[in-house]
């Protein structure tokens, strides 16, 4: 049977307890969509990993890209068909160590690519919109560690945390000083009189790859964007807001539920349709 | 042979990928000197570990108490002498799950044990005292977080990773504000005119379990004791000053490289010398 996990390019499951990234979140992931053996947008997020990686002391291996694209083949069926979708995590971490948070040079990092089924949306939430809560959870301000994906991510599974309701897909979640920031597993995007926002993610937040793909866009497409700090009543305002990441796209955002009786409500827009079709195009949807 | 670690009871040296505490840092550990098959401080450490599971969502069970006591009677070999030392390491994460930071209620937690040997210090540093550093690296504040001993420590990772130099023993870090806050891997405390301080960690920082039983002891021995927020020059100041940790117990502190010209120094004094004895009369040394 095909493995669906490679540990270091081997078929394994589990990792040893010693991984600093089960210790220490000494690591970082990044989670790909595939359309068929396509990885989207492939270089960007090898691009990131590379950049994270070096934020955090971890020494990839010069042959790291042939090595990752190696372990998408042996997952890869050999007539995957082009349309089928699939999610392909990649987990970086520092290796295995003692105890103790200095790190031995000599260890090698561990590498963990694991495919898994594209979640099923039945209810088209890319088409019809969302709704989403705003989180009491605040991300602290950490400059030395933000924009990186890694494995420290406590603050988004106590945002998460909060809510249970399934028609609630997504919440938002401020900064430690009140400023709109993200999404818990999605950035964030609005629009008003045509000009698009998105906040500056250089003191806490994810830098997403479809935020960054959405980023280039509006340069290319003469859309003005701003990325800057903001308080979420900026959201009021707005004609039109919507999430994103590398699995669902983009998602436009119909209500959010701010407190019992602020809940602000927008129709889907143009500018959001229009940058849909643009990712759709590049195989992002 | 006796197994040096278990995983929910059984000898296992790996985890699953899936698990919980490697995708995101759901967990907690608790480190804990074991003096023959004496753990020290063994209701301290139970007490936290149980007030950050709650704080993390993290659900333990009922028989937590005796599945731990279980395990360190599985571990311990039955006729370990009395002066033998060991570290105990106990991990706590939320589980195995799927992508996602939202968690599956019925999920069970993953109990990690692990038994390894104690660390020698030929150069005695509890007695002679240590060189420590100021790290760059500074603890952003994020109260939902505080105090806890969770497996998101990339902070610690990054401002040990600033020295290798074998002779500086311990960093001291700063809270993104530029106050004191405690060592990489220990508390921090310093004495004048009699008067103990430590800082606050209601806003970043880990509530070490020797921390506590100072400050216990601080009281009972009518020593007055500050907490609060201070800046790093409170230190130049200072009559003693000293580190501690459940490995450590106490390690004086006898300078701190705070710049390249700035490098106070201090001898080791009587209040330092007190609590080691009382600590040490308590199993802690």
């Amino acid at each position: 049977m095909r493995p669906s996990l490679l540990i270091n390019g081997l078929s394994e499951h589990t990792l040893p307890v010693a991984d600093r990234g089960l210790a220490y979140g000494h690591g970082l992931f990044e989670t790909i969509a595939l359309n068929g053996s396509e990885p989207t947008a492939w270089q960007a997020h090898l691009e990131r990993l590379k950049a994270g990686a070096k934020r955090l002391h971890i020494p990839l291996p010069d042959n790291i890209d042939q090595s990752l694209q190696q372990d998408l083949q042996t997952l890869l069926a050999p007539q995957v068909s082009p349309t089928q979708r699939q999610v392909l995590k990649i987990t970086i971490t520092r290796g295995c160590g003692g105890r103790g948070y200095a790190v031995d040079d000599t260890v090698p990092i561990n590498r963990i690519v694991q495919l898994s089924e594209f979640p099923s949306y039945p209810d088209n939430p890319a088409q019809q919109g969302i709704t989403t809560r705003l989180c009491q959870t605040r991300l602290a301000i950490a400059p030395q560690l933000a924009g990186i994906k890694h494995l420290n991510r406590l603050e988004q599974v106590l945002a998460r945390a909060e809510w249970s309701a399934t028609d609630i897909r997504e919440g938002l979640v401020l900064d430690a000083e009140g400023y709109l920031m993200e999404g818990t597993m999605s950035n964030l995007f609005w629009c008003k009189n045509g000009v698009l926002y998105t906040p500056s993610l250089d003191r806490c937040g994810v830098k997403g790859i479809v935020r960054q793909r959405i980023i280039a866009l509006a340069e290319e497409k003469n859309i003005t964007l701003h990325t800057g700090l903001f308080t979420a009543d900026v959201l009021q305002q707005a004609d039109e807001v919507f999430l994103c990441n590398s699995i669902i796209a983009i998602w436009p955002v119909i209500k959010c539920i701010m407190t019992d009786q602020y809940q602000p409500e927008w129709s889907i827009g143009p500018i959001t349709r229009d940058l849909q079709s643009l990712l759709a195009a590049e195989g992002i949807f």
